[in-house]
């Protein structure tokens, strides 16, 4: 009788999937008026989604709604998988891509990873090039929820410790307590910036599709594209400078944009410990890469130095991963740099991967804090962020996840190393996984598709692992969970 | 008049200068009894390096002994860069080495890293060779001394971590309370290791010179052989278990040693929860190496990869760096394992480098314990050492090691990877300096020859900060220190 006690959670995915099928919709609608071959495809998917969603909810539909906090964890990581199993669907019928390729494609994309294992994109079935665009949007879509709304609940992720922060703006901070009403506003939110980044860039010479498909992957700092170049297919400066501003919005949390948006004033943006750090750290990472890149003679001009220089900054240090340059060509120091800085992550509370903004400004302020108790042994140095004092339960929970982080790190290393010939192969996957970047280095430079298939269904996880803030997927790995 | 506050310092560089210069004496008699050519090198060094200690001593020998606390971190690092550069003036007087690698080799001697950038070492003359197994030994002398009495002193350093574990008999491991007798104690164990080693290695059927020579590289866990082919000159499968029991016992706190003799009884070790951390680790290490290898069928028999695996394991979990087989040719994941085990390095007051088992341990622990606070909100989970609950400043203190951990390889690895070309070679190198590891992967494999001039002075610099705990050099970067 024991599987009773999940029947709210079946329920809760069954719902889910009959919801996620309808996204097959609107590319079946792109693939019947440009007859491009995948209609059969998505009506399959169709079909069969709402199919298993029904016969996943019908069962338990009666089935009551107590669901315990912590069955939270499973509803959040059974959701995630099925839906990233459900979107690999269209893959496999449209594309005879493997099962390997099919659920990385899909995972990639609703984890708002972008790193992609099909290559030829500018020859692709239209529909599939939009159901692409689309999966990463909805993944984006997901994470607001999941990270302004539903971590918090559970005592996960960054914006636990962004709130914690302050004692007196926290209560305007938690957003409308229901997660029904601020899921509404978030998404609303999304999707009139989506609207807005879409008009711009139809504006700056996108085809009106191309508009809409890039700005699904801008707002959800995801980084597929329709065109084998990226965004380096238009070779537009003013596509890239819209392209940098709508990912530097992107990449703020979103209870900022609710707030500002709320009291009709950007005093928020001002007055936001966080923001002011993304924005330094993203000015320091820019200046270098452009001095870098100006220093060692990529670019016959400074000016194009300062161009690139800036376009990628942008797209690493908010893990989305478009590019307009070749950045594993870049000379010395700069592939690395770029791979590292993608951990920085943006602020929480955005589509944004990595380790967050937060928790790197905390770990380095912790290593400081100890150098100077060394020079003043008697002074006490708390851990302060902004003004306020951090809670230690906070702190311990940000050491918590640093350990997780790179424990995961290496455990996944060392497999991948075991599968993968290239070292540094091995090593830029897993880390642009594990931060749902996209680009790697090595052989999976622009392009996953000669992993093995093992490394696939692995990185599948651990795009999944890092998108759910890790604590999420793990806790469900601990004896202790199930026995509760 | 602000200098004269450091007369202290400089006085203690020079007396330190004055007595190291002694260290030039056995191989000069080494020179002139086999005529090997080196003798004039060796005097040289030790008029060079008396009168530059004379130098320094003899203005202020005068001056008060009022040495602050705070000034031990000055005077330790003041130390080692003058012992690091002294010693390397024979390199450059016999063998006409270059500065860059004179001061290399020098470093990794003292700093038991055991990297070299020299080759040939079958054909060197033999008072070279006595020499660089003397500065390591030499070198384990001082970390000793260093992690067991001076650290702890300056609230640096693993020791402190498991000291603070044990309320009850922490009284009875602060040892002796003055520096000079604790010194003595130490001295006389290490002494002793390493004439029972050398009476092991000799009856084992090494030469007398082999037998000391590997003698002081064993006990200080530093890795330099007289052998280009290391350990597996001698392919012997005595000796190889010789080394690993050595390895073992110099790889553990010496003040447990010190107890244990004081009070007749090997009680202590086996009630010491980071040596048995240790061994546990060790034996998962060695079989999951031993595994891998028989798996891949790198060796003919399971009996040849249990010695291979047995031995490599231990010599990489140590830091030690000891070959008897080229680790970087093993296949798969194994020689990015070893690499990454040298990051526990072994007990907290021995020879070893790395972050210390016992930090790795809490590091651990902290991220198992915030995955049982998600299950269990209420449930007050302390961290513990043993049965003793940590005290959280002790906490903060690992954790803001870790963070500098981290940072000092991050941005070596960056300034290196835009020097050398390889990246697996750039990674490997300043991960291997930073654990006084000595092995590295790429193109310093077997020897760090090829790799460039700043590449050298860098890693000198990495190989101190790691043997140094990190701290105790960074907070000489620190303004606030200065103005003290
Ligand atoms: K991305
Ligand atoms: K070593």
């Amino acid at each position: 009788m024991r599987w009773a006690a999940y029947a709210p959670v079946q329920r809760i995915v069954g719902v889910l999937l009959l919801f996620i099928s309808l996204a097959f919709l609107p590319p079946l609608v792109f693939a019947v008026v440009n007859e491009d071959g995948a209609a059969m495809a998505f009506v399959i998917s169709l079909v069969t989604v709402s199919l298993t969603g029904l016969g996943l909810y019908w069962p338990v539909r009666k089935a009551h709604h107590d669901l315990r906090i912590s069955d939270g964890f499973l509803v959040v990581v059974a959701c995630w998988a099925a839906v990233c199993l459900a979107g690999a669907i269209p893959f496999v019928l449209a594309l005879d891509a493997s099962l390997a390729d099919a659920v990385f494609e899909s995972t990639s994309g609703i984890s708002t990873t972008g790193a992609t294992v099909f290559s030829g994109l500018d020859v692709m079935p239209i529909s599939i090039l939009w159901y692409r665009q689309q999966l990463q949007w909805i993944g984006g879509l997901g994470i607001i929820i999941l990270a302004v709304a539903i971590l918090p609940m559970l005592r996960v992720g960054g914006m636990q410790v962004a709130r914690a922060e302050a004692t007196g703006p926290v209560k305007e901070r938690r957003l409308t307590p229901r997660i029904a009403e601020t899921a509404k506003a978030l998404w609303a939110i999304y999707i009139g910036l989506t609207l807005v980044c879409a008009a711009a860039y139809w504006a700056a010479g996108m085809s009106l599709f191309d508009a809409f498909a890039h700005s699904f992957t801008t707002i959800s700092t995801a980084g597929f594209s329709t065109h084998d170049a990226s965004i380096g297919h238009f070779d537009s400066v003013l596509i890239e400078w819209l392209v940098t501003f709508f990912l530097f919005v992107s990449s703020l949390n979103f209870a900022l944009h609710y707030l500002a948006l709320r009291r009709g004033s950007a005093q928020v943006y001002l007055k936001d410990p966080e923001l002011k750090l993304f924005a330094m750290l993203l000015l320091i990472v820019t200046v270098l890469v452009t001095f870098l890149l100006w220093q060692q003679h990529a670019y016959d001009s400074f000016w194009e130095a300062l161009r690139y220089g800036v376009f990628q900054s942008m797209s690493y240090t908010t893990t989305t991963g478009f590019g307009t340059a070749d950045v594993s060509l870049w000379p010395g120091t700069l592939p690395l740099l770029l791979i590292l800085v993608s951990a920085l992550g943006g602020c929480a509370g955005a589509t944004t991967g990595g380790v967050k903004i937060i928790r790197v400004y905390l770990l380095t302020k912790q290593g400081m804090r100890e150098l100077q108790r060394l020079v003043h042994p008697r002074a006490v140095v708390p851990l302060k962020l902004g003004r306020r004092t951090l809670d230690p339960e906070v702190a311990n929970a940000v050491w918590g996840f640093v350990s997780l982080y790179i424990l995961c790190i290496i455990v996944l290393t060392l497999i991948v190393s075991g599968i993968e010939d290239d070292l540094v192969t091995a090593v830029s996957v897993v880390f642009s996984a594990m931060n749902n970047l996209g680009p790697a280095l090595g052989e999976a430079s622009s392009n996953w598709g000669s992993l093995a298939d093992s490394t696939k269904y692995l990185m599948s996880f651990a795009m999944l692992l890092g998108r759910l803030e890790i604590f999420t997927v793990l806790v469900l790995l601990t004896p202790s969970y199930w026995k509760h």
